[in-house]
């Protein structure tokens, strides 16, 4: 029999026979390692415990105490025992994809009779451990590709997997009479599964395609040991109940149906409110500061973004253009600039009027995959708070400046706290991936570094971040799921003045070449409220609630008419307030108001009657107050008109 | 000889031989009608003087006082004569098409030398003259079409135009060396164009294409006599005066650019101030009238508009739909009904709720040919004043009516005066064409006209032009060229609940069918503005004025502190003021002041900084008033309170 030379992790090289098993190896080097063996890794792939090897290569023995492949392999068997549990309770069940990965496992299931339920879990966990306590070996061969087409020629989600697969030999696992393939490791053992948990179900279409049927997709996941296990679940309780898209459909503040179209989310009124008011707020703002807001089309002439480049490098994240017949290509906008770039050449500019500061809330379109849309945080259709500022070279410092004062001060309003500011330059050991013109990096990467500096804000440095049109500041924020998010931008941009030929007309009388700002302060409408959610868990400040004051009549006949009249009160400083006069309990009302998260429930009864008084209850407060009408409406509108601010 | 029998329009019949002219025709009744005869018409089709009649038919001899065909024959002279003159004063002219209509002539012309311009359109005009002093005979003969191939075989406008012809014979029309054809009818002589004038020019796509070369549109008219063009000329000069293209270029308003998109309005910062100030004001007054505003997506899969319908019957104004890649077809949304149906559709529903008022500014993409583009009028993308209203089949009456009182409120804030209300109904004759239920469209529209009477509201009742779905009132004016136009609207629809299968649980604990409402109160953002563009002349009230004061400082130095400080106290009350501080004198300030129709001028000098006062002067007015600071601040802000409304 021939050998093989097997390196270890400590480079130790060792030689077995052609076809000895990961195992086989494991025991070699001791008993207690072929114990506590759960799969390996060959040339750097995770490979199952009983698989043989046939070459020379690097080989680690994986155990518990591993890293991340050890779990894929425990979690890859949680999802193998699933399969076998769920299908002897579900005779007609079939399975689609399936993966398991850092976060879980997921098995993607279709019963034409009814798919599995998120009451039915319970069930199937028990019938797991019931299969776990049986113990049986988990068979595996290696069966030729004909014969596993043969044994699933029925079921047409199998053979569509099968027949994706290269090799000719496929590894299959049978426990009892259920058979899967499509893991690359399984644990040499049941009795090495002992903490897991289903956790959700939802519709994932087949293949990710909108087009396929809709399957049911069950999540789980399972640990090593129960602490790991109790650790992951409670995360996931405080991911959930800070998620925008759980908060999102509690509070009634959006949906989104892929049936109806995938990423492009429907704002429910309460949803509307919080939207308008920041538009309002962000406008006005930008408006006092100086920037002129204009509105325009979300369709161009493909050519303008082939002139400004868009449609050479950035191709795949547009929609596809539509031919309008008399030659004609209208594209959806992907960004804003060169629409306002139509705005700033519209006129000739004098160097009188710089910096022109152009803004919009302009809509915006942008093809993600569908995999990759996730409820206001990533969608297809946005509306960002866009801004472009053409300058003189000489004013980029100032304008810098200004805008993040600007920025500051927005933050404040919004009690945004928790961020970073993230200044990129080009990487000076590779100059020539970016625009060619040396001076202008030099100058403006100082420019912006000095801003900062005089404003005394703290910022790291990213050489290389840089956009390949000019360096940028980001504020970096995290979203409660952990991923990393820009809330908001400031980009110089030397490029697309060039490529449309911008000018202005200098004091000497000639045409000289303004540099571009593109600035977003609060993001777009879609990320920025999604990120708002998570921030303030739902409970928006009153300035932005929804609903700011919900009144209650102890008894509808006898204090209706005194909550009319506070109702109009309220209304009439512009307060958004409503009664809630259903035929329902006094205190299931005022729960309600909570669990909507209401910052005010007013209660109207005998005595507030005869003192003219309200008894208000803060959200989150345990205790009711009684106060005057006239100062509580007063105090409304103050908490109103000092927006998020802590401490004024 | 054979004989053809003719029919006059006193019903008496005639013999003639076959091939007699329409003028040998005219001369045979009387020698005056020989003389004043211009041209006729055969079988209702306009034909020329000289052209021979072939067979039996009704026969109308056309003289100058004869309607609009005797003004199409003078114009078709008009357009030879003009082709005869600019073709002498320009080599290398070439002709595309050209058109007389009951509003004028039109002729497009291409030179690669220089297109013909404004200026030279007085100089083509006394070559005109010429031509017709010299009065040579117009030669009609009628040419093979090969011969008239060959003869413009190296002009590819001709060429084309010649073979779209599908007579084998053309007639052709030739003075002195010019040759043209594709004219029905010309006058008998020359001697008969006296009164005729070129308007203007405009680039014209040949054959309306974008990706067709761009040619030289020359606009004019011609009358049988000096007081109707004098009259007709003076019409023009208003209706530029008003016309919402021409002021909202001078006032800095918005502007279209083919070359970029066509009916895609950009919108400067004057016209986006007063859109944002009407959008904000229509949503106020929505949301205190019970409507609650979303917002929704523009784009939605194609299906739903299958559902619906707009794809079967209105595909033709719809945009191409978008290929996803996933099976996912996307289609722009032609109109937001699908939209607010996913909406009511994400909650079940309760009779307690009703009525439902969906509103949203929801933008909307629908296809016009580019010849029917005209500024804000006819766009290819629009945001509508959009709200859909579901009520219970009993309530129709009383929401109809609430939707009139707040349509009829917004017209007072606006004063808008002139307009009629129509009452759309089905045909009697023919109710197999609309939606199947009689007892729901008597019901409804007797609801509808109650609901009128209860008001006192005038109204035209028009059979046979509801929409399939449902009877419709419409509020109808008319635009600065004259066209009609619909202002508002309220439809109902019985259809759309239906296809939608949307329902309501009713007291009695079942499902049952709403009805839906259609409505629009300021029509879209687009025009609407267009509307008041033309209503104001451009001279906006101050609420929407885009500048609403203007701040000129006699001397800069002197009194630009005084200036300043005025402008913080407007800014403060949130009017829109900015101080004129250019190096310009200051009556050409103020003139500039009235020319951008800016309400309130205020000059301070040293007067006015002694007294504390400003020098004021409102727009239209000759005098300027002195007033104390603060009462001036207070009487702006009144005037901005009460909107465009007459004494209150």
């Amino acid at each position: 029999m021939s050998k093989i030379k097997l390196q270890f992790p400590d480079d130790s090289v060792k030689e077995f026979d052609q076809g000895t098993t990961v195992l086989e190896v494991a025991k070699s080097i001791s008993t207690s390692l072929g114990k506590k063996a759960v799969a390996g890794k060959v040339n750097g792939i995770l490979v199952d415990i009983e698989s043989a090897i046939k070459q020379d290569g690097k080989i680690e023995i994986l155990s518990q105490d591993d890293n991340k492949d050890s779990l894929i392999t425990l979690r890859n068997t949680a999802s193998l025992v699933f399969g076998a549990a769920a299908k002897e309770i579900k005779k007609d069940l079939h399975f689609g994809e399936k993966q398991s990965n850092d976060d879980g496992f997921y098995v993607d299931t279709d019963d034409k009779e009814g798919q599995i339920s998120v009451d039915e879990l319970e069930d199937i966990e028990k019938s797991m451990e019931k299969i776990i306590k049986k113990n049986d070996k988990i068979e595996r061969t290696l069966m030729d590709k004909s014969e596993l087409v043969e044994m699933f020629k029925d079921d047409p989600y199998k053979s569509s997997l099968i027949e994706a697969i290269e090799s000719v030999q496929i590894p299959v696992y049978k426990l009892d009479n259920f058979v899967d393939f499509g893991y690359k490791a399984v644990l040499p053992s049941l009795s090495g599964l002992k903490h897991f948990k289903l956790l959700s179900v939802a519709g994932a279409y087949w293949q990710g395609k909108s087009s396929n049927p809709m399957l049911q997709r069950i999540y789980g996941t399972a640990f090593f040991n129960q602490d790991d296990l109790d650790a992951d679940m409670k995360r996931r309780a405080e991911i959930k109940e800070r998620d925008h898209r759980t908060l999102g459909r509690d509070l009634d503040l959006f949906f989104v149906d892929p049936e109806v179209g995938a990423g492009l989310p429907y704002w429910m009124p309460n949803g509307a409110t919080i939207r308008r008011v920041i538009e309002r707020y962000i406008i006005d703002k930008e408006v006092a500061w100086g920037y002129q807001h204009v509105y325009t089309p979300i369709l161009m002439n493909l050519n303008a973004y082939k002139t400004s480049g868009h449609w050479q490098h950035y191709r795949e994240d547009m929609f596809p253009p539509m031919d309008m017949g008399d030659g004609e290509m209208l594209e959806l906008r992907p960004m804003n600039c060169p629409s306002h770039i139509q705005i700033y050449k519209h006129h000739i500019r004098s160097y009188r009027e710089l910096p022109v500061r152009i803004a919009e809330l302009g809509m915006m379109h942008r093809y993600e995959k569908s995999g990759a849309l996730s409820g206001l945080q990533r969608v297809r259709e946005m509306t960002l708070n866009d801004g472009h500022t053409f300058v003189a070279l000489d004013q980029i410092q100032e304008e810098f400046k200004r805008t993040l004062q600007l920025m500051v001060e927005v933050y404040k309003d919004f009690d945004i706290t928790d961020y970073s500011f993230r200044l990129s330059y080009r990487d000076p050991a590779n100059t020539e991936k970016y625009f060619d013109d040396d001076e202008m990096w030099n100058r403006s990467q100082s420019m912006l570094k000095g801003a900062m500096d005089d404003l005394g804000l703290d910022y790291y440095e990213a050489e290389g971040e840089a956009a390949f049109y000019g360096p940028k500041l980001d504020v970096q924020t995290k979203t409660a799921l952990g991923n990393d998010e820009t809330l908001s931008t400031i980009q110089l941009d030397f490029m697309q003045p060039e490529q449309f030929k911008l000018t202005y007309v200098g004091s000497d009388g000639e045409e000289h070449r303004p540099v571009m700002i593109h600035r977003g302060i609060v993001s777009t409408m879609e990320r920025f409220i999604a990120y708002l959610i998570e921030m303030y868990k739902g409970a928006f400040p009153t300035w932005l609630a929804p609903m700011q004051v919900k009144i209650i009549p102890v008894n509808k006949e006898i204090h209706g008419e005194y909550a009319k009249n506070l109702l109009a009160e309220l209304r009439a400083k512009n307060i958004r307030a409503e009664i809630d006069d259903r035929d329902e309990k006094m205190n299931y009302k005022i729960r309600d108001a909570q669990t909507m998260k209401v910052p005010y429930t007013a209660v109207v009864g005998d005595q507030e009657m005869a003192d003219a008084t309200v008894s208000v209850r803060k959200y989150g407060e345990e205790d009711s107050n009684s106060e005057n009408v006239a100062m509580f409406v007063g105090s409304v509108k103050a908490d109103i008109n000092n927006f998020s601010r802590r401490n004024g």
